[in-house]
Protein backbone atom coordinates (compact mmCIF):
# COMPACT_ATOMS: atom_id res chain seq x y z
CA UNK A 1 0.00 0.00 0.00
CA UNK A 2 1.61 3.35 -1.31
CA UNK A 3 0.43 6.57 -0.23
CA UNK A 4 0.07 8.83 -3.24
CA UNK A 5 -1.03 12.40 -2.17
CA UNK A 6 -2.26 13.85 1.86
CA UNK A 7 -4.39 16.11 2.26
CA UNK A 8 -7.16 17.99 4.71
CA UNK A 9 -10.32 18.43 4.40
CA UNK A 10 -11.83 20.96 6.84
CA UNK A 11 -9.02 20.96 8.99
CA UNK A 12 -11.12 17.71 10.70
CA UNK A 13 -10.49 14.87 8.04
CA UNK A 14 -7.02 13.68 6.66
CA UNK A 15 -7.62 12.37 3.48
CA UNK A 16 -4.85 10.42 1.48
CA UNK A 17 -4.94 8.83 -2.09
CA UNK A 18 -3.04 5.58 -2.06
CA UNK A 19 -2.38 2.86 -4.64
CA UNK A 20 -2.51 -0.85 -3.73
CA UNK A 21 -1.12 -3.63 -6.17
CA UNK A 22 -2.09 -0.99 -8.96
CA UNK A 23 -5.43 -0.83 -7.68
CA UNK A 24 -5.87 3.49 -6.75
CA UNK A 25 -7.98 4.28 -2.98
CA UNK A 26 -8.85 6.70 -1.22
CA UNK A 27 -8.59 6.65 2.85
CA UNK A 28 -10.06 9.48 5.22
CA UNK A 29 -9.05 9.27 8.90
CA UNK A 30 -10.18 11.77 12.04
CA UNK A 31 -7.14 14.21 11.86
CA UNK A 32 -5.89 13.81 15.08
CA UNK A 33 -6.28 10.27 16.50
CA UNK A 34 -5.48 8.62 20.23
CA UNK A 35 -6.61 5.73 19.74
CA UNK A 36 -7.61 3.30 16.68
CA UNK A 37 -10.53 3.86 15.19
CA UNK A 38 -13.58 1.57 13.06
CA UNK A 39 -13.02 1.47 9.42
CA UNK A 40 -15.74 1.69 7.34
CA UNK A 41 -15.58 0.54 3.55
CA UNK A 42 -17.27 3.26 1.62
CA UNK A 43 -19.01 1.16 -1.97
CA UNK A 44 -19.62 3.10 -5.07
CA UNK A 45 -21.65 2.02 -8.25
CA UNK A 46 -18.95 1.02 -11.18
CA UNK A 47 -18.79 4.71 -12.54
CA UNK A 48 -15.11 5.76 -11.49
CA UNK A 49 -13.90 6.83 -8.08
CA UNK A 50 -13.31 10.33 -9.84
CA UNK A 51 -16.53 10.96 -10.67
CA UNK A 52 -17.72 9.58 -7.24
CA UNK A 53 -15.37 11.79 -5.89
CA UNK A 54 -17.80 14.42 -4.49
CA UNK A 55 -20.45 11.48 -3.18
CA UNK A 56 -18.04 9.41 -1.52
CA UNK A 57 -15.84 12.38 0.60
CA UNK A 58 -19.52 13.81 1.66
CA UNK A 59 -19.97 10.71 2.93
CA UNK A 60 -16.40 10.16 4.77
CA UNK A 61 -16.75 13.46 6.15
CA UNK A 62 -20.09 12.51 7.91
CA UNK A 63 -18.27 9.04 8.82
CA UNK A 64 -14.88 10.82 10.15
CA UNK A 65 -17.29 12.98 12.37
CA UNK A 66 -18.50 10.30 14.14
CA UNK A 67 -15.00 8.89 14.61
CA UNK A 68 -14.81 6.39 11.94
CA UNK A 69 -11.94 6.00 9.28
CA UNK A 70 -13.70 5.52 6.06
CA UNK A 71 -11.87 4.12 2.92
CA UNK A 72 -12.32 2.87 -1.01
CA UNK A 73 -11.33 1.52 -3.95
CA UNK A 74 -11.87 1.71 -7.29
CA UNK A 75 -13.60 -1.04 -8.97
CA UNK A 76 -12.30 -3.50 -11.42
CA UNK A 77 -12.77 -1.77 -14.97
CA UNK A 78 -13.77 1.32 -13.63
CA UNK A 79 -11.91 4.95 -13.84
CA UNK A 80 -8.45 4.45 -14.40
CA UNK A 81 -8.37 0.71 -14.09
CA UNK A 82 -8.07 -1.33 -17.32
CA UNK A 83 -11.35 -1.15 -19.81
CA UNK A 84 -13.05 -4.61 -18.90
CA UNK A 85 -14.75 -5.45 -22.39
CA UNK A 86 -17.15 -8.10 -21.06
CA UNK A 87 -18.63 -5.66 -18.26
CA UNK A 88 -18.86 -2.96 -20.90
CA UNK A 89 -20.35 -5.27 -23.38
CA UNK A 90 -22.65 -6.13 -20.62
CA UNK A 91 -23.64 -2.60 -19.34
CA UNK A 92 -24.38 -1.84 -23.25
CA UNK A 93 -26.67 -4.75 -23.23
CA UNK A 94 -28.74 -3.92 -20.09
CA UNK A 95 -29.01 -0.03 -21.25
CA UNK A 96 -30.63 -1.82 -24.39
CA UNK A 97 -32.87 -4.44 -22.70
CA UNK A 98 -33.80 -1.23 -20.33
CA UNK A 99 -34.63 1.19 -23.26
CA UNK A 100 -36.75 -1.03 -24.11
CA UNK A 101 -38.53 -1.07 -21.63
CA UNK A 102 -38.72 -4.43 -21.34
CA UNK A 103 -37.83 -6.86 -18.04
CA UNK A 104 -34.53 -7.47 -17.99
CA UNK A 105 -33.01 -10.81 -18.55
CA UNK A 106 -31.23 -12.68 -16.17
CA UNK A 107 -28.46 -13.68 -18.46
CA UNK A 108 -27.90 -9.62 -18.47
CA UNK A 109 -28.01 -9.18 -15.09
CA UNK A 110 -25.76 -12.53 -14.42
CA UNK A 111 -23.10 -11.29 -16.52
CA UNK A 112 -23.07 -7.50 -15.82
CA UNK A 113 -22.92 -8.25 -11.89
CA UNK A 114 -21.32 -11.79 -11.32
CA UNK A 115 -17.78 -11.38 -13.04
CA UNK A 116 -17.92 -7.63 -11.10
CA UNK A 117 -18.29 -9.67 -7.82
CA UNK A 118 -16.33 -12.42 -8.00
CA UNK A 119 -13.13 -10.08 -9.19
CA UNK A 120 -13.88 -6.59 -6.52
CA UNK A 121 -14.69 -8.81 -3.54
CA UNK A 122 -10.93 -10.24 -3.06
CA UNK A 123 -10.21 -6.87 -3.85
CA UNK A 124 -11.69 -5.55 -1.21
CA UNK A 125 -10.28 -7.90 1.52
CA UNK A 126 -6.97 -7.14 0.36
CA UNK A 127 -7.56 -3.39 1.16
CA UNK A 128 -8.94 -4.72 4.12
CA UNK A 129 -5.42 -6.84 5.14
CA UNK A 130 -3.56 -3.01 4.45
CA UNK A 131 -5.77 -0.78 5.71
CA UNK A 132 -6.07 -2.51 9.10
CA UNK A 133 -1.99 -3.11 9.36
CA UNK A 134 -2.30 0.97 10.05
CA UNK A 135 -1.68 2.02 13.35
CA UNK A 136 -4.68 4.15 13.29
CA UNK A 137 -7.39 1.94 12.13
CA UNK A 138 -8.55 -0.58 14.46
CA UNK A 139 -11.77 -2.81 13.86
CA UNK A 140 -14.68 -3.64 13.95
CA UNK A 141 -15.36 -2.95 9.91
CA UNK A 142 -18.48 -1.70 8.64
CA UNK A 143 -19.31 -2.11 4.70
CA UNK A 144 -21.42 1.03 3.40
CA UNK A 145 -23.26 1.20 0.38
CA UNK A 146 -22.44 0.59 -3.43
CA UNK A 147 -22.97 -2.41 -5.86
CA UNK A 148 -25.28 -4.19 -3.33
CA UNK A 149 -24.03 -7.68 -4.69
CA UNK A 150 -20.74 -6.66 -3.65
CA UNK A 151 -21.57 -6.10 -0.39
CA UNK A 152 -23.59 -9.10 0.67
CA UNK A 153 -20.98 -11.22 -0.54
CA UNK A 154 -18.52 -9.03 1.29
CA UNK A 155 -20.72 -9.73 4.50
CA UNK A 156 -21.28 -13.57 3.87
CA UNK A 157 -17.33 -14.07 3.25
CA UNK A 158 -15.59 -11.11 5.10
CA UNK A 159 -15.59 -12.41 9.11
CA UNK A 160 -14.12 -8.92 9.67
CA UNK A 161 -17.51 -7.08 8.37
CA UNK A 162 -19.56 -6.90 11.23
CA UNK A 163 -22.35 -4.46 10.11
CA UNK A 164 -23.24 -3.52 6.29
CA UNK A 165 -25.39 -0.50 5.18
CA UNK A 166 -26.55 -2.05 1.47
CA UNK A 167 -27.92 0.03 -0.70
CA UNK A 168 -31.00 -1.91 -2.87
CA UNK A 169 -30.45 0.03 -6.20
CA UNK A 170 -29.30 -2.38 -8.61
CA UNK A 171 -29.82 -5.58 -9.81
CA UNK A 172 -29.51 -8.81 -8.11
CA UNK A 173 -28.42 -11.83 -9.45
CA UNK A 174 -30.60 -14.76 -8.27
CA UNK A 175 -27.65 -16.69 -7.22
CA UNK A 176 -26.70 -13.88 -5.13
CA UNK A 177 -30.84 -14.01 -3.25
CA UNK A 178 -29.07 -17.63 -1.96
CA UNK A 179 -25.71 -16.01 -0.40
CA UNK A 180 -28.59 -13.24 1.19
CA UNK A 181 -30.29 -16.05 2.77
CA UNK A 182 -26.47 -17.00 4.73
CA UNK A 183 -25.95 -13.49 5.89
CA UNK A 184 -26.22 -12.74 9.69
CA UNK A 185 -24.54 -9.33 10.07
CA UNK A 186 -26.72 -7.02 11.11
CA UNK A 187 -28.37 -5.16 8.10
CA UNK A 188 -29.02 -1.77 7.07
CA UNK A 189 -30.80 -1.70 3.48
CA UNK A 190 -32.00 1.92 1.95
CA UNK A 191 -34.68 1.67 -0.25
CA UNK A 192 -35.86 4.10 -2.72
CA UNK A 193 -39.20 3.53 -3.16
CA UNK A 194 -39.18 5.62 -7.08
CA UNK A 195 -35.64 3.86 -7.91
CA UNK A 196 -35.95 3.95 -11.68
CA UNK A 197 -33.32 1.53 -12.39
CA UNK A 198 -34.15 -0.85 -10.28
CA UNK A 199 -37.27 -3.30 -8.99
CA UNK A 200 -38.74 -2.91 -5.79
CA UNK A 201 -40.35 -6.44 -5.17
CA UNK A 202 -36.92 -7.58 -6.22
CA UNK A 203 -35.57 -5.55 -3.26
CA UNK A 204 -38.76 -6.39 -1.20
CA UNK A 205 -37.79 -9.79 -1.83
CA UNK A 206 -34.10 -9.70 -1.45
CA UNK A 207 -34.74 -7.81 1.99
CA UNK A 208 -36.82 -10.63 2.97
CA UNK A 209 -34.29 -13.46 2.09
CA UNK A 210 -31.45 -11.61 4.39
CA UNK A 211 -30.71 -14.20 7.38
CA UNK A 212 -29.63 -11.32 9.23
CA UNK A 213 -31.87 -11.53 12.54
CA UNK A 214 -31.04 -7.83 12.98
CA UNK A 215 -31.83 -5.99 9.54
CA UNK A 216 -34.10 -2.83 8.93
CA UNK A 217 -35.50 -1.53 5.58
CA UNK A 218 -35.65 1.87 5.44
CA UNK A 219 -37.22 3.34 2.42
CA UNK A 220 -37.55 6.70 1.08
CA UNK A 221 -39.37 8.29 -1.44
CA UNK A 222 -37.50 9.30 -4.45
CA UNK A 223 -35.11 8.42 -7.59
CA UNK A 224 -32.09 6.43 -7.21
CA UNK A 225 -29.88 9.15 -6.93
CA UNK A 226 -32.34 11.26 -4.32
CA UNK A 227 -31.49 9.41 -0.74
CA UNK A 228 -32.49 12.21 1.87
CA UNK A 229 -30.08 13.81 3.87
CA UNK A 230 -31.56 12.57 6.96
CA UNK A 231 -31.16 8.63 5.83
CA UNK A 232 -27.82 8.63 5.04
CA UNK A 233 -27.87 10.29 8.85
CA UNK A 234 -29.84 7.18 10.01
CA UNK A 235 -27.19 4.82 8.27
CA UNK A 236 -24.52 6.60 10.23
CA UNK A 237 -26.60 5.85 13.39
CA UNK A 238 -27.03 1.84 13.20
CA UNK A 239 -22.87 1.99 12.34
CA UNK A 240 -22.49 4.01 15.80
CA UNK A 241 -24.92 1.65 16.94
CA UNK A 242 -22.83 -1.34 15.99
CA UNK A 243 -19.44 -0.56 15.40
CA UNK A 244 -18.60 1.83 18.76
CA UNK B 1 -61.05 19.50 30.78
CA UNK B 2 -60.63 18.37 34.51
CA UNK B 3 -57.36 17.03 36.02
CA UNK B 4 -57.88 14.83 37.90
CA UNK B 5 -54.32 13.58 39.30
CA UNK B 6 -50.77 14.79 39.16
CA UNK B 7 -47.51 13.16 39.31
CA UNK B 8 -43.72 13.17 39.08
CA UNK B 9 -41.98 10.63 36.89
CA UNK B 10 -38.44 10.99 37.42
CA UNK B 11 -38.06 14.09 38.40
CA UNK B 12 -38.72 15.68 34.72
CA UNK B 13 -42.07 15.04 33.76
CA UNK B 14 -45.31 15.79 34.92
CA UNK B 15 -47.79 13.35 34.34
CA UNK B 16 -51.56 14.59 34.43
CA UNK B 17 -54.62 12.69 34.28
CA UNK B 18 -57.77 14.13 32.74
CA UNK B 19 -61.03 13.52 31.84
CA UNK B 20 -62.77 15.27 29.04
CA UNK B 21 -66.57 14.57 28.73
CA UNK B 22 -66.12 11.57 30.45
CA UNK B 23 -63.21 10.66 28.41
CA UNK B 24 -59.95 9.67 30.33
CA UNK B 25 -56.97 10.76 29.26
CA UNK B 26 -52.84 11.44 30.41
CA UNK B 27 -50.84 14.50 29.66
CA UNK B 28 -47.39 14.46 30.28
CA UNK B 29 -45.05 17.84 29.93
CA UNK B 30 -41.95 18.27 31.09
CA UNK B 31 -41.80 19.47 34.79
CA UNK B 32 -40.56 22.78 33.75
CA UNK B 33 -41.66 24.50 30.92
CA UNK B 34 -39.98 28.03 29.92
CA UNK B 35 -41.86 28.48 26.73
CA UNK B 36 -45.14 26.29 25.26
CA UNK B 37 -43.91 22.70 23.56
CA UNK B 38 -45.19 21.01 20.85
CA UNK B 39 -47.78 18.13 21.32
CA UNK B 40 -47.31 14.61 20.13
CA UNK B 41 -50.65 12.32 20.47
CA UNK B 42 -49.82 8.87 21.50
CA UNK B 43 -52.24 6.44 20.04
CA UNK B 44 -52.72 2.64 21.14
CA UNK B 45 -54.31 -0.02 20.42
CA UNK B 46 -58.34 -0.42 22.11
CA UNK B 47 -57.06 -2.70 24.39
CA UNK B 48 -57.46 -0.03 27.60
CA UNK B 49 -55.51 2.77 28.68
CA UNK B 50 -54.83 1.09 32.06
CA UNK B 51 -52.95 -2.28 30.17
CA UNK B 52 -51.64 0.11 27.80
CA UNK B 53 -50.06 2.80 30.58
CA UNK B 54 -46.04 0.85 30.91
CA UNK B 55 -45.65 0.66 27.10
CA UNK B 56 -47.23 4.52 26.74
CA UNK B 57 -45.63 6.23 29.88
CA UNK B 58 -42.06 4.92 28.28
CA UNK B 59 -42.68 6.72 25.08
CA UNK B 60 -44.05 9.73 26.67
CA UNK B 61 -40.64 9.87 28.96
CA UNK B 62 -38.54 9.52 25.49
CA UNK B 63 -41.08 12.35 23.81
CA UNK B 64 -40.72 14.89 26.89
CA UNK B 65 -37.34 14.12 26.99
CA UNK B 66 -37.43 15.33 23.64
CA UNK B 67 -39.22 18.89 24.60
CA UNK B 68 -42.19 17.38 23.98
CA UNK B 69 -45.63 17.09 25.44
CA UNK B 70 -47.43 14.43 25.38
CA UNK B 71 -50.89 13.18 25.97
CA UNK B 72 -53.55 10.44 25.22
CA UNK B 73 -57.23 9.65 25.78
CA UNK B 74 -59.11 6.66 25.90
CA UNK B 75 -60.73 4.52 23.02
CA UNK B 76 -64.43 4.61 22.73
CA UNK B 77 -65.50 1.01 23.99
CA UNK B 78 -62.24 0.37 25.94
CA UNK B 79 -60.73 0.62 29.32
CA UNK B 80 -63.21 2.25 32.05
CA UNK B 81 -65.51 3.84 28.89
CA UNK B 82 -68.92 1.76 28.16
CA UNK B 83 -69.10 -1.20 26.94
CA UNK B 84 -69.43 -1.23 22.39
CA UNK B 85 -71.54 -4.10 21.66
CA UNK B 86 -70.76 -4.11 17.92
CA UNK B 87 -67.01 -3.50 18.31
CA UNK B 88 -67.51 -6.46 20.74
CA UNK B 89 -68.71 -8.73 18.23
CA UNK B 90 -66.54 -7.42 15.45
CA UNK B 91 -63.12 -8.23 17.36
CA UNK B 92 -64.56 -11.91 18.03
CA UNK B 93 -65.15 -12.72 14.48
CA UNK B 94 -61.71 -11.38 13.73
CA UNK B 95 -60.88 -13.26 16.59
CA UNK B 96 -62.34 -16.46 15.48
CA UNK B 97 -61.31 -15.74 11.12
CA UNK B 98 -57.63 -15.42 12.33
CA UNK B 99 -58.06 -18.77 14.71
CA UNK B 100 -59.84 -20.61 11.13
CA UNK B 101 -56.39 -19.13 9.00
CA UNK B 102 -57.98 -17.99 6.62
CA UNK B 103 -58.13 -14.88 4.67
CA UNK B 104 -59.95 -11.90 7.35
CA UNK B 105 -63.20 -10.69 5.08
CA UNK B 106 -63.37 -7.39 4.50
CA UNK B 107 -67.08 -6.85 5.96
CA UNK B 108 -65.07 -7.94 9.66
CA UNK B 109 -62.47 -5.70 8.94
CA UNK B 110 -64.86 -3.11 7.73
CA UNK B 111 -67.10 -3.58 10.84
CA UNK B 112 -63.92 -3.33 13.28
CA UNK B 113 -62.46 -0.38 12.25
CA UNK B 114 -64.55 1.97 10.72
CA UNK B 115 -67.22 3.02 13.54
CA UNK B 116 -63.88 3.13 15.81
CA UNK B 117 -62.61 5.61 13.17
CA UNK B 118 -65.97 7.21 12.71
CA UNK B 119 -66.23 8.04 16.76
CA UNK B 120 -62.53 8.76 17.96
CA UNK B 121 -61.09 10.72 15.38
CA UNK B 122 -63.90 13.70 16.49
CA UNK B 123 -62.69 13.22 20.14
CA UNK B 124 -59.19 13.27 19.65
CA UNK B 125 -59.45 16.22 17.78
CA UNK B 126 -62.30 17.71 20.59
CA UNK B 127 -59.08 16.63 22.96
CA UNK B 128 -56.48 18.84 20.71
CA UNK B 129 -58.72 21.41 21.02
CA UNK B 130 -58.81 21.53 24.87
CA UNK B 131 -54.98 20.86 25.03
CA UNK B 132 -53.62 23.18 23.16
CA UNK B 133 -55.56 26.02 25.74
CA UNK B 134 -53.62 24.91 27.84
CA UNK B 135 -50.72 27.72 28.16
CA UNK B 136 -47.84 25.02 28.22
CA UNK B 137 -48.57 23.63 25.33
CA UNK B 138 -48.09 25.13 22.09
CA UNK B 139 -47.86 23.78 18.45
CA UNK B 140 -47.30 22.03 15.78
CA UNK B 141 -48.79 18.87 16.70
CA UNK B 142 -47.85 15.16 15.93
CA UNK B 143 -49.77 12.15 16.21
CA UNK B 144 -48.25 8.59 17.16
CA UNK B 145 -48.80 4.79 16.39
CA UNK B 146 -52.57 3.11 17.88
CA UNK B 147 -54.52 2.12 15.23
CA UNK B 148 -53.23 3.38 11.82
CA UNK B 149 -56.73 3.61 10.39
CA UNK B 150 -57.62 6.76 13.11
CA UNK B 151 -53.83 8.01 12.27
CA UNK B 152 -54.73 8.44 8.40
CA UNK B 153 -58.35 10.06 9.07
CA UNK B 154 -56.92 11.74 11.87
CA UNK B 155 -53.79 13.20 9.37
CA UNK B 156 -55.92 13.97 6.50
CA UNK B 157 -58.81 16.03 8.44
CA UNK B 158 -56.71 17.45 11.07
CA UNK B 159 -55.22 20.21 9.94
CA UNK B 160 -53.26 21.18 13.46
CA UNK B 161 -51.33 17.39 12.64
CA UNK B 162 -48.43 18.24 10.99
CA UNK B 163 -46.38 15.11 11.04
CA UNK B 164 -46.99 11.32 11.79
CA UNK B 165 -45.59 8.11 13.00
CA UNK B 166 -47.80 5.58 11.90
CA UNK B 167 -47.39 1.85 12.74
CA UNK B 168 -48.92 -0.66 9.93
CA UNK B 169 -49.84 -3.30 12.57
CA UNK B 170 -53.82 -3.40 11.94
CA UNK B 171 -55.62 -4.42 9.47
CA UNK B 172 -56.78 -1.47 7.16
CA UNK B 173 -60.34 -1.06 5.42
CA UNK B 174 -59.83 -0.87 1.71
CA UNK B 175 -61.88 3.17 1.91
CA UNK B 176 -58.97 3.86 4.18
CA UNK B 177 -56.43 3.41 1.24
CA UNK B 178 -58.77 5.94 -0.49
CA UNK B 179 -57.90 8.57 2.13
CA UNK B 180 -54.41 7.84 2.86
CA UNK B 181 -53.67 8.87 -0.84
CA UNK B 182 -55.11 12.28 -0.01
CA UNK B 183 -52.69 12.49 3.13
CA UNK B 184 -49.96 14.83 2.40
CA UNK B 185 -48.30 15.73 5.55
CA UNK B 186 -44.55 14.12 6.24
CA UNK B 187 -44.96 10.49 7.03
CA UNK B 188 -42.66 7.84 9.38
CA UNK B 189 -44.30 4.54 8.66
CA UNK B 190 -43.19 1.46 11.11
CA UNK B 191 -43.61 -2.24 9.74
CA UNK B 192 -43.11 -4.71 11.73
CA UNK B 193 -41.52 -7.49 9.10
CA UNK B 194 -43.15 -10.65 10.71
CA UNK B 195 -46.47 -9.38 12.45
CA UNK B 196 -48.50 -12.19 13.17
CA UNK B 197 -51.82 -9.91 13.57
CA UNK B 198 -51.08 -7.86 10.38
CA UNK B 199 -50.83 -8.54 6.13
CA UNK B 200 -47.21 -7.26 5.00
CA UNK B 201 -48.37 -6.82 1.56
CA UNK B 202 -51.35 -4.73 2.45
CA UNK B 203 -49.20 -2.72 5.06
CA UNK B 204 -46.39 -2.32 1.64
CA UNK B 205 -49.55 -0.95 -0.58
CA UNK B 206 -50.86 1.51 2.12
CA UNK B 207 -47.64 2.83 2.37
CA UNK B 208 -47.16 3.03 -1.52
CA UNK B 209 -50.84 4.93 -1.41
CA UNK B 210 -49.72 7.95 0.94
CA UNK B 211 -50.11 10.97 -0.50
CA UNK B 212 -47.34 12.56 1.70
CA UNK B 213 -44.28 14.06 -0.47
CA UNK B 214 -42.04 12.54 2.27
CA UNK B 215 -42.73 9.57 3.75
CA UNK B 216 -40.36 7.02 5.11
CA UNK B 217 -41.08 2.92 5.55
CA UNK B 218 -39.12 1.87 9.05
CA UNK B 219 -38.93 -2.06 8.31
CA UNK B 220 -37.97 -4.04 11.32
CA UNK B 221 -37.53 -7.58 11.80
CA UNK B 222 -39.78 -9.45 14.70
CA UNK B 223 -43.37 -9.68 15.93
CA UNK B 224 -46.22 -7.02 16.63
CA UNK B 225 -44.91 -6.17 19.72
CA UNK B 226 -41.48 -6.31 19.28
CA UNK B 227 -40.33 -3.10 17.59
CA UNK B 228 -36.90 -2.49 18.51
CA UNK B 229 -35.72 0.51 20.92
CA UNK B 230 -33.70 2.09 18.23
CA UNK B 231 -37.04 2.34 15.70
CA UNK B 232 -38.81 4.16 18.92
CA UNK B 233 -35.49 6.39 18.67
CA UNK B 234 -35.76 7.06 14.71
CA UNK B 235 -39.03 7.77 14.89
CA UNK B 236 -38.37 10.31 18.23
CA UNK B 237 -36.14 12.05 15.52
CA UNK B 238 -38.58 12.35 12.96
CA UNK B 239 -40.92 14.13 15.21
CA UNK B 240 -37.70 16.43 16.46
CA UNK B 241 -37.23 16.78 12.67
CA UNK B 242 -40.44 18.51 12.01
CA UNK B 243 -42.08 19.51 14.80
CA UNK B 244 -39.41 21.31 16.40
Amino acid sequence: MHFTSERRLDDDVLEREFTLDEIPGILWTPASVSAPVPLILLGHPPLGLGKMYPRLAGRARHVVADGFAAATIELPGSGDRPRWAAIEQARADLRRAMQAGGPVDDEIVDALVLPLVEKAVPEWRAALDALLSLPEIGGPVGYSGGVISIGIRLALVEPRVSAAVLFAGSLVPAAMFEEARRVTVPLHVLLQWDDEGNDRQAALDLFDAFGSEEKTLHATMGGHAGVPQFAGEAADRFFVRHLK
